[in-house]
């Protein structure tokens, strides 16, 4: 079986995913799609609007085969360590494809751009530490490296699916992985794009129409799974977690704080210092942003809080950067035979479902969705967390 | 100016909290009342319904001149050192009386019970150790000690007021002090009773006649201003606590639940064990519950994980079992005219509000009403925690 994988949020699954979704089997010729999927919180630092379940069956329903969660140690991180996490699961499966979206949409200019990257290695670090040292945030300060080191003449490193499609090629080329890498190139909506004007708008925009009740805009953009799963939910967002935030900080002592993954450079007196003096989620965020500290990375470091993920959790994992296990969020029975094709191969234990104690790394997933689950009534939230310890959904 | 203290709870103040505030002043023919008040958590472990602010309107409206603080650290404990961090406060502030309601009703007995206590201070140790041992409950084991050596003849020490009044004296024994103790019997309703009868209903069935809105009786058995501040409240209970408790309950790793205070014995694997069995807290605490480990100790220990309490904070303040500061939550003239005359007399430093990093007991005091507070809509909870930080409350 010839399989074709993505690396997915689906926060909500919209039309131009079903479109990514499509083109990458056709192009790449494969029998069965893989996607790679973040659980309860994505890359940016949010809580997804749904859980990831109602995700596994959206994603089940638009054509995907096979749904395996990106554990949340790889999911809430900088692009590096999310594409190395999300890769070596594509890896360890012995997926033949890798098939992305960006903005680009030509993988000759990625690989130029790694070619370009290798040759330049040293004084593209130096460069980069430098403008760290300046006072840039990461991406602005990668940005800026690429730029004064001349590698990305072909390619826009500033743009979000560039550079997460960079940083998957750059994780294959690390683990050595066979797995062929292609790009699609996004059709009309940007990443951040903020208003729907089409059957294709942006995942933002869609939940930015959604909280302004723009209904029949939404409903017009997502297939209609995703709509009616949408329709069935409270759906999550930043200021509900808010009250339970706002609790943490004032009541957890500096030392306490520092402890929490991302919580560097002094930022927990920061947290303290504006937490009494905002009202909303938005508010608190804007008080303590800096050019430093970038919205992205404090969202980050809030759901680090949240879900009391702290920096001495499974580092050996985060530096090794490989997932250690498979968990299997969801399949159908063209998925099921490719498990079944690749089960004698694999180098990772397959889990269908979790459990406590079976791994530090599930234990931590486990803890994420209990934060997740926490705005909800306490039947509910005990619902949710019974799906975590069940078999896969199977569509 | 001759001074009278009372120990009080005022959740929420009564009838019988207004006879007892009068037969004090007769009994002791005082010019000035001074309440000592546990603030927004109570002894048997409970979120006080009102806070701390408004109980001190309604105390100060009852006939009190002057209500000060007992510090979170000492009012959640059991009845020793409640009894200890509160006669420490009156014995400071060189009150002449302490005045408490007691089931018995003569200081006799209590002097007589003191008495044979301290000549069976051996034996008593000794039986009380084997009791704890044989997995009775610390007040069980207490009460078969004092059966077993034969002391409690005159005095029912299975009585709440009566244990707590014990205590007081034992307080005032142990510090030297050379403020008068004396008791009223409380009038009709036990402190347990659960139904409202007339104008003297116990607090614990005011509580539970507001929550069964049967706002007639609970507006008969309290004064005018208690009343129009129920009104005026959501008030705050356990429940509304619960999605938070079970958040931290799951979240947070065993081996961080143990440095909570109170959490003793393994106690944190029942917490785990149960939590996600359990819909509500009532639901949760009978679940936990055994014979050693009885309600009120467990709900204690819920308000020290709530409010982050742990075992190694104001350690050296609680072995000392000294209140290290004086704070005012209210007066009237008469309340500051005995502060005046004081003044100088004092041993220890005189607070009028509170503020960040002023004392350790402080420090957790404001930790204690951030979790207190964070049930409430934010811009609420932050106007609570001004509060703190501003003048008392003058009448």
């Amino acid at each position: 079986m010839k399989a074709c994988g993505l690396i997915v949020e689906y926060n909500p699954l919209h039309n131009g995913h079903v479109y990514h979704i499509q083109q990458a089997q056709k192009l790449t010729e494969s029998d069965c799609t893989i996607a790679v999927m973040s659980g309860n919180f994505t890359q940016r630092g949010e809580p997804a609007i749904m859980d990831k379940f109602s995700r596994t069956k959206a994603a089940l329903s638009a054509g995907v085969d096979l749904v395996v969660e990106l554990p949340f140690l790889f999911a809430v991180q900088h692009a590096d360590l999310f594409a190395k996490g999300a890769v070596s699961i594509l890896d360890a499966l012995k997926v033949d494809h890798l098939v992305f979206g960006s903005e680009n949409g030509s993988i000759e200019s990625f690989h130029h751009a790694q070619k370009e990257r290798q040759k330049n290695q040293t004084a593209f670090e130096t460069v980069l530490k430098k403008q760290l040292e300046n006072g840039l945030s990461y991406p602005e300060a990668n940005r800026a490296a690429y730029e004064l080191v001349g590698i990305n003449s072909a390619l826009d490193l500033s743009s979000p699916n560039n550079i997460l499609g960079f940083a998957y090629l750059q994780a294959a080329e690390a683990l050595h992985s066979p797995i062929q890498v292609d790009t699609i190139r996004r059709i009309q909506a940007g990443y951040h794009e903020q208003s729907i004007t089409g059957p294709i708008a942006s995942a933002t925009s869609i939940r930015s129409a959604w909280q302004d009740e723009k209904i029949q805009q939404v409903k017009a953009a997502v297939p209609e799974k995703t709509f009616e799963l949408m329709e069935a939910e409270e759906l999550h967002s930043w200021e509900a977690y808010f009250p339970l935030l706002r609790y943490l900080i004032l009541t957890r002592p500096a030392e306490t704080l520092r402890q929490i993954h991302g919580m560097d450079e002094g930022l927990e007196y920061r947290f303290k210092k504006y937490i009494n003096q905002a009202l909303n989620f938005q508010q608190f965020l804007s008080l303590i942003k800096t050019k430093r500290y970038t919205w992205t990375r404090l969202q980050r470091v809030c759901v680090h809080l949240l879900s009391n993920t702290q920096k001495h959790m499974n580092r050996e994992h985060l530096e090794q950067a490989a997932c250690p296990y498979i968990r299997i969020l969801g399949m159908n029975k063209n998925g099921q035979a490719f498990l079944s094709s690749r089960k004698k191969q694999l180098d990772v234990p397959l889990y269908t479902h979790l459990k406590d104690g079976m791994h530090p790394v599930a234990d931590l997933e486990l803890q994420a969705a209990d934060a997740y689950n926490s705005i909800l009534p306490p039947e509910i939230a005990a619902a949710s967390r019974r799906q975590e310890i069940s078999p896969p959904i199977f569509a």
